[in-house]
């Protein structure tokens, strides 16, 4: 990456103006807001094994959602349930006054990923979800972090507003899109979030942006042996659709990540099928290029129906923008994980992740639990998005990673959720919980510091107008 | 199609044997099977609205198999119920001693294909299952037949055994097979059969060789976008076997029928899809031909498991064989075609039919009710199958078909459906039972028919044995 | 195939008819017209050597043209050469008045087909050309058989014209169709073909209606490593086209055949291609069938282009009608094949040929050189088309078929160019000559015969204009 | 790119030891090197436009090479032809002792890319090849260099050897491949070589790995409509093989590129095609990546021939490893490019090149000869690859770009050709030229510098043993 001069000056202003903190004061506080979190930690950790075994899916995190929203509200909080036509998001504050901060949490499971908390591959239950992408962890730390501040905050030691989001659906619906254009965000001076991975890092390479849609072919039925010729099938169409989506590989960007899942590829054999329906994700490092995948996609649809001689309707899901970096709040977050240091894992531990590395075919380094220096931002960001996305155009968004998998092991599948589920997950949810709770109490101290990152999400958003990928009205919800 | 010498002489010897049918006694009895089923008919026709109103696909048609045995029982039937280990199997039996001779019946649906009973396309329930082959009438149009012979029996005026054969998951799973594998059928002298059709004739043509196999492939999984190339996709090997399937149809006879249906091609699509499952019917006019083809899907779903790097596993769930037709049967089943006449339609259910045929864009020519005249079997069978041929290579088959749907209007499709539902789909089942029962007192009445047949079966089927496609065990029954 | 009314009273008149024939003065002509074939027989094998050894492709034909209409000149037919704007086509004709009686030959090769003249595989040339489909045969049978009827003339015992056409590029081209359009058939009262086959029969199955055409897709260059998103693959979109059009076999009459040749599927991998080109083929048992694969086949590149955002252009190329089979006609050949008897082949050629049979996996029967009986029209023709098929719109059509070929063995294939290059072939040219001749002799003795042949002609082609598939102008000539 | 710390205190070493060039003595030669080429410039652009005119492509430029190698000989080079079992390889040299230094020269052409050197695309001859990649630059560019050091030398103001190799087949063969097994460049100290481009820069970015082979299909014709049943066929295993290919590209890494021409395709659709042929290239980052990807492709080709059931062969044709960056040396070229200055252009070419990026939808922003600022190198190199990459792994390679072409308009396209044939392309070969003279001028003069260099090739090949794609003997010959 080579840094345009622009870059390089805001850089150095930001090194500059940094060099004030973690010292005084602000140490104290964030000594306490580690305190807070060691004090609650069983309880955190106990939740977060809650939300592990419950494994529910997007929009279905019914006890999930409850259990953290109950939890808040014991320890204070004001919560309110159900917020912008979603079941299973929610809003606890605790507070008043500015500045108004956020974080996010998450905890929905992935299909068909469960998964015993054992090194070889065994499914807790066979064909039902788990959580491989370690959500649990990432819903109950964030909210850990939120308690910490507000511990301090009812002590009188830090004055504004503390609000935690239960953010539901992040990997299929994308419940914070909806939650941003319900305007649930806008008050906000400043947002944090983490997410579990293979490494610890102040994450200044964003995420990709996505779109989400749904492609259907209609066509007309026969009987499949004895006039074929007089059906038109739907299930031919979709694999049309699918060759030709396969064959423009060749012809996107590096950066680009598309795929999809069939829906319905026919019922019986003996009918010519006159329906079929896919699933599609098209990604790309920036809004524009996710656009033009799609516009193409449209093509491919059309053409596949045009040869079929079908009918074909896309209709859009959902989808994320990429992730808007604020380095300068990166870099608050990066001094504080220096402050606290690596994840220390125990030589059992590291024992397991080996086991699981083997288990996959990967080098079997271990557990990875070092601050990563920091780095320029790449080019491009990583393949994945996340919801996070759409909230960091409306307001200035500070990003996490933090150790909860073995180094390399591979994502959305069994290893994640092996770990999620036991003790290398448990202290990567404990180190996130600490490293955005001692950020935040340098947000609340230093009101120059929320000037700095506000001023950069300024300069970089002023152009720019957030609309949501999200078709209007609620998300339609599945079915138990 | 040429005769072979052979089948010339057959012909003629049973041309000659058949001039003394249709002629004295043996009228007087058929007349009176005909007054039975008319007396019958209310019934038979509720019973039939019943079962198109359950619509219970493949294993699943318990109240459409109860309501035909409590029917049977009633008339003083013996009825078997859940034999051959089929929950849905049932013989119902009457009378003693030679000559036994047996009548089919099915009773399930197709999914997908609901429909009111009219002719604009519109479900009944949507997404729900349908009458789309008209099982409905077969299974009550034979039980009509039975019936009226059994009164004769009771009557004391025909001799022998009556047996009506309640066979279920004739579209999917082939219940007949597991029947005949269960001796069911050894014991019969001749059996009979007859379907719904848009024309009325001696089913002469027989019918094509199939078998039907699972083909699942298994991989890996990863994260579709951040590190796909960790993953080995089972979606990307069933699309190229499909592809592989789809490229070979170039090479294959014009007698071949292959078709599918994708059952799982992936959940989520951010998940790379470890597991994939396909459907797969191969038919041919022979069993030798569905061998072969069967090898070369062996061999393409190898080459697609090793194009992407995963695991390939067929599983054979059935099959049946190809239908053997015996033809001094037929032309006894044809000689009392011509005796009953064509099956007469009124203006009104002529205008309904033309009305389906301009929805689906064939000539409206409306029903043919005509019986077709005699012709010789063509080179090869139209495409479909039937579990019929299983039985056929174990007792002499007769088979029909009646007009009960428009001319040239597409099959296992709405239009079937709606006629299965109304006056077009009941005229044909009450000409069917008769067609069958007058045809059954010609061969209780006249040994010399019944050897004659059974010395055609004897010569024909002389150097083959019998195996059924169907794998070791019960069929596995579906989840409702 | 069951004969509808018309047809049967039809054939009951050709056969009552035909009673007369095969007696008196004609039998004696017919003698003669052999005799003066076993006279040429020499000469006639020489020139179809010649031409095996030429195996000049689609309308590159000029040696051997000219050695086959440079012995018609010696023998005393008035030749014109270069007819229709084709210079390897020729009209050879001698006698003057009515009838004028037609007979077409044929002599183009087959690319990559090279094979010398023996059993096991193995090419004379590698990569050259070879006479795949016999045509070195048909043209010197067929001018055999106008030798023998011009010898005839010449001695005053038969009055009329004789007319030997010399038609080029039936493989590819089809030079009859531009020969039809130039009005060169228009005068003739009847006209005969023969070809080459592995049985021998009156020809009444007909052949396909096919139209050729050329794809080409344009797309834009870019370096395929650099920047492919900046391309436009024209390869793509060709294959893109290929899987669609493969996709629909499913869903096409079993009589239907399509095939095609890549010509251009990109020059170097290095650059993303803007060219591809792909000759396409698609037959059905009639012209209306193939029009609508053809409208089908616009649709599938259509959609091809737009998947790949390229452009795509369907040139039609050429094309042939469907035969029109003239039973009247064929009864007449019929006859004179029975009056022959069979090919008779050696011990050492039936040995050669089950050599043949072995290499090629087929059952290893022999030659069959027996005359087929007479048997009905199937409901369609075997897969293959011929531009005869043109000119049998045009004026009452006799085809015939001769073995010159092992039953069963692959056509098209070594096996084909092997027999046509020895004794096997040779039989087969001799024995064809000398049954066109016979049944010319019946034409130009019997104007009844004639009248019917032409009522049954123009009684089917009332209703039909016909119009041929090639695009105006004359064909491009490949380069040498 | 995070620099790793070995890489970072080599930087900083670099950056010391190379703070006294570009001064006194060595500056002097400097500025005679760029006199001499000043000197020589017409006549080296004249050759540029002869080249560009031959447009030979890889192993046919007979008669590039010629003039080359003649004006090279006529300038007092000793010249070597035909070296390595190259017809158009050459090696000219001049001076003796130590260092020796070699500069690479390429001259072939792509095919299909023919292009007049004006804006608008038209080609110079339809279908005819053209300097798509600017090789008549490079070649002349080199050669100018090289002149330059021979007069210094010649003056007695250079002491050593100057090397240039015509390396011939770049683009489709590896012509220093076979150079490099020749033994050609192991008595080499330092070799340089530089690239047309759309700037210009220090190449730090290496280029990628490739291996190039060809995939055969060998099955059965038979005739594709009478009975392509009994065929196999060679192009329906070529689709399968492409297509899983293409499937194949969602699960390799960003980095890889893959791409294929056909070459057989069939002959004529009529027959089914035996044989098929296709070129395929494929890239990663590495050598093991592309090893990787080989073994894949072998699997797909296997798996294809299985699906189809004929043979499959790969004969690996060529390839390249990546090129090993020597950042020493390019620091030394970075210091020279800064000392020349940027590339300047008149309005009139900016112009040109807007109107080419007007044409081919790219942003109008002309042309860019500024020198790139010094950036560590990018984690992967841009999607090309250079049999230069054989040659960096035996011995230190120095690599540059100079601008040639307008800023993002499509590479191996015509606007390459076109600059590459007038003002813009004869001002940047000359620009590299001097710099690439003047970076041998500080070889000569400092023995450290090179000792430097020397020292950072050891420690990078010391667990690397060079073994080149291609396999043993010569390349085969293209056909004129």
């Amino acid at each position: 990456m080579k840094l345009r001069p622009a870059q390089t000056a805001l850089m150095l202003a930001v090194v500059a103006m940094l060099s004030h903190l973690v010292s005084g004061a602000s140490l104290k506080k964030k000594e306490e807001a580690v305190a807070s979190i060691e004090r609650h930690k069983v309880e955190i950790i106990a939740l977060s094994d809650q939300v592990w075994g419950f494994a529910e899916t997007a929009l279905l995190e019914v006890r999930s959602a409850q259990v953290l929203a109950d939890y808040a509200e014991k320890q204070g909080f004001a919560v309110e349930r159900g917020v912008a036509g979603l079941p299973t998001a929610f809003v606890a504050s605790f507070g008043q006054g500015r500045p108004v901060i956020g974080v996010l949490g998450e905890y929905d499971a992935l299909p068909g990923l469960s998964q015993k908390a054992q090194a070889p591959k065994e499914a807790l239950q066979a064909g039902a979800p788990g959580h491989g992408c370690g959500h649990n962890l990432l819903g109950t730390g964030a909210l850990g972090a939120a308690l910490a501040i507000k511990d301090l905050m009812a002590a009188g030691k830090l004055k504004g507003t503390i609000r935690f989001y239960g953010t539901p659906a992040e990997e299929a619906v994308g419940g914070k899109v909806y939650m941003a254009r319900a305007g649930l965000f806008k008050d906000l001076d400043v947002c944090l979030n983490w997410h579990p991975s293979d490494e610890t890092e102040a994450a200044v390479d964003g995420s990709q942006a996505i779109v989400e849609f749904i492609v259907e072919f209609s066509g007309k039925t026969a009987h499949a042996a004895a006039d074929p010729w007089n059906g038109r099938s739907a299930v031919a169409a979709l694999e049309l659709f699918t060759t030709g989506l396969n064959r423009m590989r060749e012809f996107v960007k590096p950066s680009v990540r598309m795929h999809y899942s069939i829906l319905n590829g026919g019922d019986v054999p003996n009918v010519v099928p006159a329906y079929a329906k896919l699933w599609c994700w098209l990604r790309d490092s920036k809004g524009a290029g996710v656009q033009k995948l799609l516009a193409q996609a449209h093509k491919i649809a059309e053409g596949a129906a045009l040869m079929a001689e079908v009918e074909a309707k896309i209709t859009i899901q959902g989808g994320s923008w990429e992730t808007l970096v604020n380095l300068t709040g990166e870099k608050v977050l990066y001094e504080n994980l220096r402050w606290l240091g690596p994840v220390a894992f125990t030589p059992e531990e590291q024992e397991f992740a080996k086991e699981i590395q083997r288990a996959t075919g990967v080098e079997p380094k271990g557990l990875d639990g070092a601050v990563r220096p920091w780095a320029a931002p790449k080019p491009d960001p990583e393949g994945g998005s996340t919801d996070v996305g759409d909230v960091s155009w409306l307001v200035p968004m500070l990003g996490l990673t933090v150790t909860t998998a073995p180094r390399d092991a591979p994502w959305h599948a069994w290893p994640t959720v092996a770990c999620a589920g036991m003790s290398i997950g448990h202290k990567g949810l404990v180190y996130a919980a600490k490293a955005l709770a001692a950020t935040m109490v340098d947000l609340y101290e230093d009101p120059k510091t929320v000037q700095a990152i506000q001023a950069e999400f300024k300069e970089k958003t002023k152009d720019v107008a957030y609309k949501p990928f999200v078709p209007a009205g609620p998300p339609s919800l599945p079915k138990h």
